[in-house]
C-alpha cells in the first residue's frame, strides 16, 4: 500500500480501479533517424495528425448536444490547423532536413509558432497558443500511444489517474464513468477541481507523482475530503474505508432529512443557508441539499473556456438557467468576474505579476476592461427577468471604486432601456467585503449598497499578510486570529447599524467549527458548498442565540489564535459529533 | 533635449557631464573565426582575463582601508577563478574546437558552470553564481573595451550613466567624483539606490533606455527628487534648473538652521525626530540633519554582500559603529533582518514565491532560520554596550509569533551570560506594526513590548490589498484612505493606553503633507530619511496640537481618500510652502 497526500479538491470517499490516462507532454523523446527512415517517419506523423483530427471531430459530434456553438467553433479551429498545408509542409521539411523524429520536430515547430504569439500584446493571439498546444498534445499522444482510449469513450466505472487534464479532455470526460480523480497537477481552483466539485466526483489533486506510481487496474481509494489517496490498499485499510463510506452515506441520508426543516436556532432566530456554485449544473445539487438560494455564483467558469471570453448571449443563457432553476427556492447572487490573484485565466489579469494576490484583479481588472465588464453586467441585467437576481462586486477596497462600478451598472441599465430590453428594476446590489480597508470602512460602504458578503479567504490573507498557497508560511493562515474575528464582528455590526444584511461566502461560512461564532456575531446568511449545508443547519438548529453570544463573549476576551481555536474546538466537540467530516 | 522619467532613488538635483559606463552583458557578440585566427583569439582572452585579475587586485588594494576582511576574501576568490587552469583550459579548448569568438565561448562556458549551481539546494553554492558572473563581466568588459575606465579611478566630477552596476562596482565607485547617477535598471531598494542615498548622491533609476541615449560628455540634469532626467537640456531648462538648485540650497541652509532647535509644537508638545539608515556611513548625515537618534537601522545591507551573510563579528562591528557614533545624540533602533517581500537577497527568502509580499519574510524567515537569527541577535546584544540600543522585530502578525521571537532573544541573552560576554540589560524591545492583524490587536501586543514603530509602506499595502510596485494598480496605494487612517489612530491609542510610545518609520513619517495628521493622532516619534528631518521639524514647530487635533477631527469624518487628500493638501499649502520638495 502507498499513501499520497494532495489537495482536497472535491469531497467524498470512493474506492475503485485505476484508469491511468497518460499525457506525456514535457517528456518529448528526441532521436535521430536515418535518411531511409524519413518516409516512415512522415507516415507516422500524418497518421497521428489524422487520428487527432478524427478525435476532435468525434468530440464535436458527441458533445454537440451539450456544447455551445462557441466551444464547437474552437474545435473547428483545431481541426483546421491540422489540415493546414503550410503547417504540415513545415513539419515535413524539418523531418527531412534535420533527420529527427516526428515528436521532436512537432515540438520545436509548435514552439516556434507559439513563442511570438505568447509575447504578443494581443490577448486573442496569446489565447490561441492554448489551442495550438492542445492540438499538438493530441498529436503527440497518437504518436506515442497508438491505441489511446478517449476519456469520452470510457464505459466502465473507473478512478481517473493522470498527470494533468487538458481543458478539452476535462470538458469531454464521461462524468458517469469517472467516479474519482487523482492527479499530479492542479489545485483547488483548477478547471478539473471545479468540474469535479460541480459533478460531485471526489478528487484529490496536486499529488505530484501519482501518475507514475499507479497502473491501470490497481485498486485505489480516493478520500477527497481529507486529500488522501491510497494506492493498492491492504485488506484492513480497505475494510476501514468501506466502513467510512457507509458511515458517510448514513450521515448524508440523516442530514438530508433536515432539508425540509428551517435553519432556525432553538430560540427562534431564522438563518438563511445558501449554496456557492461555479457552473449552472450545480443548482441541482444546491436544491437537493436544501439551499435557500445561491449566495455566490462564481462567474469565472464562463471565462475559463479555451479560446476566450463568453459572449453576452452565452453568459445570459448561463445566468438565466440558474435564475430559472432557483426561482422557486430563493435569490441568486452572481459575483462579477473575479479574475486574477490565484484565479489566473489565460490571457487575462494575473500573468507576470510579482504579487498577483495584491494585484490587478476582480473589479480592478474589470474597471480597466470596461468592454468585458459591460458585457457581463448587460448579460446579468437581461437574465434578471427570469428569477431573483442579486449582483455582487468583489474586491471593493473603498468608496471611489464602489462609486465607479455602480456608475457603470447604471450606464448598462440606461443602455438596455434605450434598446428596450427588459430587466428587473429592483435588483439588490452588494459587495464582497474581503479587503481590510473595506472592512475598516464598512460603515461608509454600507450606506451605498443593499448587502454585504464577507469573503473570508482573501480577508484573512490580507489581514495576516499571508498567502495561504505558500506552504512555508501557510501555518499563519488563522481564521480564528483575534484580529480577524474583530474585523468580522465590526463588519456585521456596521452593516446592521446601516440596516443591511450580511452574508458570508468564504470557506469559513461552511466550517462547522465556525458556525456558532458566526451566529453569535449576528451573521444573517451562510453560503457554502452545497454538501456542507445540512451539517451547518444541524448545528444552527441545536443552539440558541444566547449560547452563541456567550461563546463569542468568551473568545473575544482571548489573546491568541491558539487559545481561541482550542477553546472553540472543545466547545463544539462537547456538543456535536463533527469528527467524521 | 530628451526627458526621461524613472524611479526617484535618492533626492537632490544636480547638473553635470555624462560619464557613460558601458556594461554590455546580455549583448554578447557571437561570430565564427577561422582556424588561423585561433591563436589571436586565445591571446585576446588571456589578456582580458589578466587585466580583469589585475583590476580586482587593484580594487582590493584601494579598498583595503575601508573594506572588511570578508569582502576582501570574496575578491580573492574572484582572482582565483581567473587563474584556475581547469577553467582557462576549458575556454581554450572550446575556442579551438568551436571556432567561435572568445566572448561567446566565455559566455557559454560560464552558463554551463553556473546552471547546476543555480539549481542547487545549497545556498552557498547558489550565491557563488553571483561572484562567477561578476568575474565574467569584468572579462567581457576587457574583451569589448580595451581601455575601459575603472569607476574607482574617476578623477573628474561626473554624472554616472549606465545600464546597471555590479555590486563590486557600486562598492568601489569613487563617491567624491560621482555627483549623480542615472541607470536603466534598479529600483528604490537596489544596492545602487541604497548607496546613493547613503552618500547623498542624487539618483534616478529604472530609466530603461538612458544608457543607450546618452554619450560621455553630454550635459545632463538629474532630478532625484522627482525622478526626472533631462539629457542635453536647452538653455532655458538649464537656467530654470540652476535656479531650482539655488533655491534648494537656500532652503537646505535655512532648514539646517533649525538643527539646534527642538521639534516642539507651538503649544509645547515635544516630538522626537529620528533618522532611518541603511549603512553605518549614514550616521554622519543623520547627525548633520539634527536626528535625535536612529529610528530604523535596516540591517539588510549587511546581508546584501556578494558571497553570503555577514558573520557575527562583522555585524557586531557595524552595529557598534552606529551605536558609538549616535551615543551622544540618542537611541539606535536596529531592526532584525527584514528579508523577503520586495527585498530579495540572493539565496535567501523571497525567491520562487508567487506572492512574496505575503510570503516567507522578516521574522517568518528568521524563525525558520534560527541559526542566522541567533547570530544577528547575539551581534546586537554584544554591540549594546557601546550606546543606547533598541531592538525591533518586523512583520509581527500576532502574539504567538511575538512570544517566539522574545523567547529566542532571551535564549541569546542566556548564552552570552554563560559565555560571560557583556551586554546592556535594559535594552528596549519593540515591534513594527505593519500587518493589519497586528494593528487590530495592538492592545494585546502593546502589553508585551516597550515600543511600537508603524511601518506604513507594508501596512498600507496589506490594508488596501495593493502591491504598490505593480503599476497597473499602484493608484490604489492611498496613505490617506480612511481605513488606513482609522488603523493608525487605533494603533496609537492602544499603545498609549498601554503606556508605550509609538514611532513611525515608513515613508508617511517623512511626508510633510502627513506631518500634522500624525501629530494630531498623537504620534511620539517620526523617523525618516535624514534629509527630510528639517522640513518636518519646521512644520511641527509651526503648528499647535489643538490645530492638529482639529484637522484630524475634520478628516476622520470624511468618507473617501480623495476628499481627505485634497482637504489636507489645501490645508497644508495654505500654511506652508511645500511646493519645492
Amino acid at each position: 500500500m502507498k499513501t499520497f497526500k494532495g489537495i482536497s479538491a472535491s469531497p467524498g470517499i470512493v474506492i475503485g480501479k485505476v484508469f491511468l490516462y497518460v499525457d506525456d507532454a514535457g517528456q518529448i523523446p528526441k532521436y535521430t533517424i536515418s535518411a531511409d527512415q524519413v518516409d516512415a517517419e512522415l507516415e507516422r506523423f500524418f497518421v497521428a495528425a489524422g487520428k487527432a483530427a478524427e478525435e476532435i471531430r468525434d468530440l464535436q459530434a458527441k458533445a454537440s448536444l451539450t456544447m455551445r456553438k462557441e466551444e464547437s467553433k474552437i474545435l473547428d479551429s483545431h481541426v483546421l490547423m491540422l489540415s493546414d498545408p503550410e503547417f504540415t509542409k513545415r513539419i515535413e521539411e524539418s523531418i527531412r532536413s534535420q533527420l529527427l523524429n516526428a515528436e521532436w520536430v512537432l515540438y520545436t515547430t509548435i514552439n516556434q509558432l507559439v513563442e511570438p504569439l505568447e509575447n504578443s500584446a494581443d490577448t486573442y493571439l496569446r489565447e490561441r497558443t492554448i489551442d495550438i498546444r492542445d492540438v499538438a498534445k493530441r498529436v503527440y499522444n497518437h504518436l506515442l500511444y497508438r491505441d489511446r482510449i478517449n476519456l469520452s469513450d470510457l464505459d466502465q466505472e473507473v478512478i481517473l489517474v493522470t498527470h494533468d487534464l487538458l481543458p478539452s479532455d476535462a470538458l469531454a470526460m464521461n462524468k458517469q464513468s469517472v467516479k474519482g480523480i487523482a492527479m499530479d497537477a492542479g489545485g483547488k481552483t483548477s478547471h478539473t477541481a471545479i468540474l469535479a466539485r460541480s459533478f460531485e466526483i471526489p478528487a484529490v489533486l496536486g499529488l505530484s507523482s501519482i501518475s507514475s506510481s499507479a497502473a491501470t487496474g490497481d485498486t485505489i481509494i480516493i478520500d477527497g475530503t481529507s486529500g488522501v489517496v491510497l494506492l493498492k490498499p491492504d485488506q484492513r485499510t480497505l475494510a476501514a474505508y468501506e466502513k467510512r463510506i457507509r458511515a458517510w452515506q448514513r450521515r448524508e441520508v440523516e442530514l438530508l432529512t433536515l432539508n425540509e426543516l428551517p435553519a432556525e436556532t432553538r430560540d427562534g432566530k431564522r438563518i438563511v443557508l445558501k449554496a456557492n456554485i461555479e457552473v449552472p449544473e450545480e443548482t441541482e445539487s444546491a436544491i437537493a441539499h436544501g439551499a435557500e438560494g445561491i449566495g455566490l455564483y462564481r462567474s469565472e467558469f464562463l471565462f475559463l473556456q479555451p479560446g476566450g471570453y463568453s459572449s453576452e448571449d452565452v453568459q445570459y443563457d448561463a445566468y438565466a438557467r440558474v435564475l430559472k432553476a432557483m426561482a422557486p427556492y430563493g435569490e441568486v447572487t452572481i459575483r462579477t468576474l473575479d479574475v486574477g490573484g490565484d484565479k489566473v485565466i489565460p490571457g487575462m489579469a494575473g500573468l507576470d505579476e510579482k504579487n498577483p494576490i495584491l494585484g490587478w484583479r476582480a473589479v480592478r481588472f474589470c474597471l480597466s476592461r470596461k468592454d468585458l465588464f459591460r458585457t457581463q453586467l448587460r448579460a446579468m441585467l437581461r437574465a434578471s427577468v427570469h428569477g431573483r437576481l442579486r449582483i455582487m462586486f468583489p474586491m471593493i477596497s473603498g468608496i471611489e471604486e464602489l462609486e465607479n462600478v455602480l456608475a457603470l451598472l447604471d450606464e448598462c441599465r440606461q443602455q438596455l432601456r434605450e434598446e428596450s430590453i427588459p430587466f428587473a428594476e429592483d435588483i439588490p446590489v452588494g459587495i464582497m467585503i474581503e479587503v481590510p480597508s473595506a472592512a475598516l470602512t464598512a460603515d461608509i460602504l454600507a450606506r451605498k449598497v443593499d448587502f454585504f458578503s464577507i469573503g473570508t479567504n482573501d480577508l484573512i490573507q490580507y489581514t495576516i499578510a499571508v498567502d495561504r498557497g505558500n506552504e512555508k508560511i501557510a501555518y499563519l493562515y488563522e481564521p480564528f486570529h483575534p484580529g480577524v474575528l474583530r474585523l468580522l464582528k465590526r463588519i456585521i455590526e456596521d452593516a446592521h447599524n446601516a440596516g443591511i444584511p450580511v452574508a458570508m461566502c468564504g470557506e469559513v461560512a461552511g466550517d462547522p467549527y465556525a458556525a456558532v461564532i458566526l451566529l453569535g456575531f449576528g451573521l444573517d446568511v451562510f453560503s457554502m458548498s452545497s454538501f456542507g449545508i445540512p451539517e451547518v443547519k444541524k448545528i444552527i438548529r441545536s443552539v440558541s442565540m444566547s449560547e452563541a453570544e456567550e461563546l463569542v463573549g468568551t473568545i473575544m476576551e482571548m489573546k491568541s489564535y491558539k487559545e481561541i481555536d482550542s477553546y472553540v474546538r472543545s466547545w463544539m466537540n462537547e456538543r456535536f459529533d463533527l469528527a467524521v467530516t
